[in-house]
């Protein structure tokens, strides 16, 4: 497996990442190709679709029990965030990380295709729930006649809807970003960056804190009401 | 990348195989775990999904340019079957093999999970485009709320739309073969397996032969409509 790009965005950590593609649509992210894959004419085409599919690398699951060639570096079951942080269910029936083979799957926005100077021609993508940095092996266009079953059956997802905050940013942090970007960073926020098991038992006193667009990104929780400031 | 299961069905070679999956949705097919892999918690959850993605390796496309460690082991562009087999197309805007990575994506239905002695708990899936033996590398559930986009834009594909052909089974072919094989078989012939050019310019004697469920399936295609025999 090769990596042929890697995907630059304001995240620099895991932690505050939205946990699936599409949950923060205002997220913009740039792929930029490496050197060997910087062809223009492998793109030839990509423009009319305007979704992807990124097959990417868990390059950075800090604490997974991933290593290669050891046979414990996968887990036969994990906890759901989605469930709590409780709930034991297998990895296959999951989209977590510790899997046998720690590849991540995202369809995310196409936004554009530019050039971007020495980076040659670079794909702007909305809602990926990638880290700055990680390692892409296949882009592949989204096909809404073979890819997309809007009936499908999604176990024990569809019954755990996620519950969104209500959130506020402090005016001093919010100008020092971007409308995009404050726009992203609500998205995100209202997914409840807290750790499962946090947000089960929830202490609103406690400041959760993040790396975001540079800056430093600090929050409480208090009855279904998330407080940022820098 | 290591191999976590094997696809076994009726198509041996990749001629007559589906192009896309869901083409033929009465193909049944079934996922063995490799015996390192074969672990029923891993699966645990799995049932309540009615759709699953299917991570593989392109391992048999024969004739590919695709030599690991060759420079010339991907083909920038390529020439999809949907626009005749003339047009070149950048690889990332297509499903194609010749990539820098061969991997496969493909959502299949699941069927059933059930005990196949010797082989474990193994996965009843349908509408799989994957040939007999290709080696599996990750599973994952099919979420409708991040996978599913009805909406996209599906660039030169959607005006590209497929004829299908009528389809006419010998009776003796038939009655060889159990009842969901001939609707899988019918619904693989409509989609004219025919390499792009020689549908381009077809040739209504000529006789076309691939291998389906330890048979010989021969057939001739003539203003639409195709002739299935022994």
């Amino acid at each position: 497996m090769e990596v042929i790009a890697r995907i630059r965005n304001d995240f620099p950590t895991k932690f505050g990442l939205p946990r699936q593609a599409g949950l923060a649509p205002s997220l913009r992210s740039k792929i930029v190709f490496e050197p060997a894959y910087r062809v223009p004419e492998a793109l030839r085409g990509l423009e009319g679709f305007s979704h992807i599919w990124l097959i990417w690398g868990f390059s950075a699951t800090s604490g997974t029990p991933t290593r290669p060639g050891s046979e414990f570096h996968w887990s036969p079951t994990v906890r759901p965030p989605r469930l709590g942080g409780n709930v034991r269910m297998g990895v296959f029936a999951t989209r977590s990380p510790f899997r046998p083979n720690p590849i991540g799957l995202s369809s995310v926005r196409l936004e554009g295709i530019e050039d971007d100077g020495a980076n040659g021609r670079v794909l702007i993508v909305s809602g990926a729930d990638l880290m700055d940095g990680t390692p892409i092996y296949d882009i592949k266009p989204y096909l809404p006649g073979v890819d997309a079953h809007p009936e499908a059956a999604d176990g024990f997802v569809g019954t755990h809807a996620q519950q969104l905050l209500e959130v506020e940013l402090a005016p001093e942090l919010a100008e020092r970003l971007s409308p995009s970007q404050q726009s992203a960073l609500r998205e995100i926020l209202a997914q409840d960056p807290r750790p499962a098991y946090h947000a089960a038992h929830p202490d609103p006193k406690r400041i959760y804190g993040f790396t975001y667009a540079g800056l430093e990104i600090h929050f409480t929780v208090e009855a279904g009401r998330l407080k940022a400031f820098g």
